[in-house]
């Protein structure tokens, strides 16, 4: 459950004293907020404690993380000069906590928590870059794609190299699967899906899938483009709430995964009715191998940790 | 294409002097506004120029509409109390001024262009007066709905009442068809929109075809739900660019019509990437009776009239 720890109160009163940058590069306070919902939860796999935009704060970009906003540049990616302020990641010396973090992690937990990997998808990093601050409608970003096109190929070419090379650090500092983040694709029509962003992200899958481990590809409001996603890749594909779990998967096809899918949002309901939306969703799931429970998106920081811990119970067989 | 309006200079000179709800109130100004797409543009058919919370307004509730913002409410709508706030809607005395503008317009459109009524659907109205403002997650929306049913369903009952009242009455006015906009249905899962907002969409477009007009079912984000909303009711059903035309007429059923799909932001990308996607549309259509060519959401502001214009021609076969 992404951002599960936002709602915890030990996550908070660490936030009080250190931003989110300053936390992702100190490797000890990194992997201790990692392992908060692990411990508090119960949940079968920790995800690696990190933001979008660490990768591009790794090679230089000047990009802030503003409180209660999310990712703003005071210039935005707009011309070919642009270019140079993504050169390629060096992950040792650009991003040496995320991979001493990793390190730490498999020391610290036990064998049967599996450790998770994270990066944001070339089009979902592209959008910030572009925009300058989280945008409703990505006009800048689909205005650049459809007005400039080989611009466009050389930031997604740019953008998808840093990330391969940051989610191989990843696996070869003890990451034992990853999740590609596309959050904003399913703001694009399928065929600009295939067009401006499918190639990028194949080629990052491709490069996780050499190095060894499974991947998760994740988006939201995909509804209408999962056979497209699955064609870029990924061997577990993430769901959001907006489609049924179970018509979902026969579209991706069941020689791959699924991930997901209950609404974030029912987990502010009460407890008899988010019972009833976790049992349709495993319902759904029909008990296959290959179906990771999951939410559709990250967690509402508003969410109670008991209700977390209770929904983890319930998917565990351990709370009827 | 609705709200293309806000692109044209004509329009922008009017809004210097006077704001949304203002034109809305003046039949002269108010019919003038709706006819400057048609005049500039070339469309088939004139859409009500209106707001989302006009009948609302009628209503007496107090809501205000901010510019850059959209519709805000100092107190939300959060306890049975607040459902006085939304009396039935009597509109010869709460909006006169909008069947006056609907005579008007039938006196001044040529025979040839329809004239096409306008109203939020109860959901997305709900939306916007528990959320108090425009929303990214529908949070309280969520929560209100999963955690107080009764009340939900007495709020949704009392929109769909003066919805059904709004669009019978623009008939009687004149409209020779009407749209029906659930533009943030799409945050739901499809077993939560047929749960909780279904039926009372269902109800306002029973009362619409009662009344003996077509009715065009609208909504963004639908990919997932396009069964459900033809369930609901619509002769049209509106279909956002996320999914292909031809695919989700084929889900729809070609016994109702369907409008749609080009990305609005489609209209800022150079003419030949634009012709294309207008041309893909088409094909996808198939050339079927029951296909209006339209966009998927809003014209953006920042869009040129002449591409606007351009792109009719191009739809009625006069530009290549």
């Amino acid at each position: 459950m992404r951002q599960a720890g936002r709602s915890l109160p030990e996550y908070r009163k660490i936030r009080e004293k250190h931003d989110l940058v300053a936390i992702t590069q100190q490797p000890e306070l990194c992997a201790e907020v990692t392992l908060q919902p692990v411990r508090r939860l119960g949940v079968d796999a920790a995800i690696l404690f990190a933001d979008i935009m660490t990768p591009l704060l790794g090679v230089g970009l000047d990009v802030r993380l503003v409180e209660n906003v999310g990712p703003v540049l005071d210039q935005p990616i707009s011309r070919a000069e642009d270019m140079e302020r993504l050169r390629p990641l060096e992950p040792e010396q650009d991003v040496p906590y995320v991979l001493r973090t990793l390190h730490l992690l498999r020391t610290m937990l036990p064998p049967e928590v599996g450790l998770i990997g994270f990066a944001g998808a070339p089009f979902t990093l592209a959008s910030y870059l572009v925009e300058g601050r989280p945008s409703r409608t990505y006009a800048r970003t689909k205005q650049l794609m459809y007005s400039a096109p080989a611009l466009w190929a050389e930031l997604m070419n740019r953008l998808a190299g840093i990330v391969s090379t940051y989610l191989t650090a990843q696996v070869q500092a003890g990451a034992q699967a990853v999740q590609l983040f596309d959050s904003w694709a399913g703001c694009l029509s399928v065929d600009d899906y295939r067009a401006y962003v499918l190639p990028y992200s194949a080629n990052i899958l491709r490069a996780v899938a050499d190095a060894g481990v499974p991947s998760i590809h994740f988006g939201t409001g995909t509804s209408a483009m999962l056979e497209a996603m699955r064609e870029a890749g990924g061997d577990v594909i993430g769901v959001d709430w907006r489609i049924p779990l179970d018509v979902a998967w026969q579209r991706i096809g069941y020689d791959r995964g699924v991930q997901g899918n209950l609404d974030p949002l029912a987990l502010l309901a009460p407890w008899e009715v988010l019972a009833n939306a976790c049992r349709r969703v495993l319902t759904q799931g029909q008990g296959r191998a290959g179906h990771v429970f999951n939410l559709g998106h990250g967690v509402d920081p508003s969410t109670s940790p008991d209700t977390l811990a209770r929904v983890v119970r319930l998917v565990h067989g351990e709370d009827a």
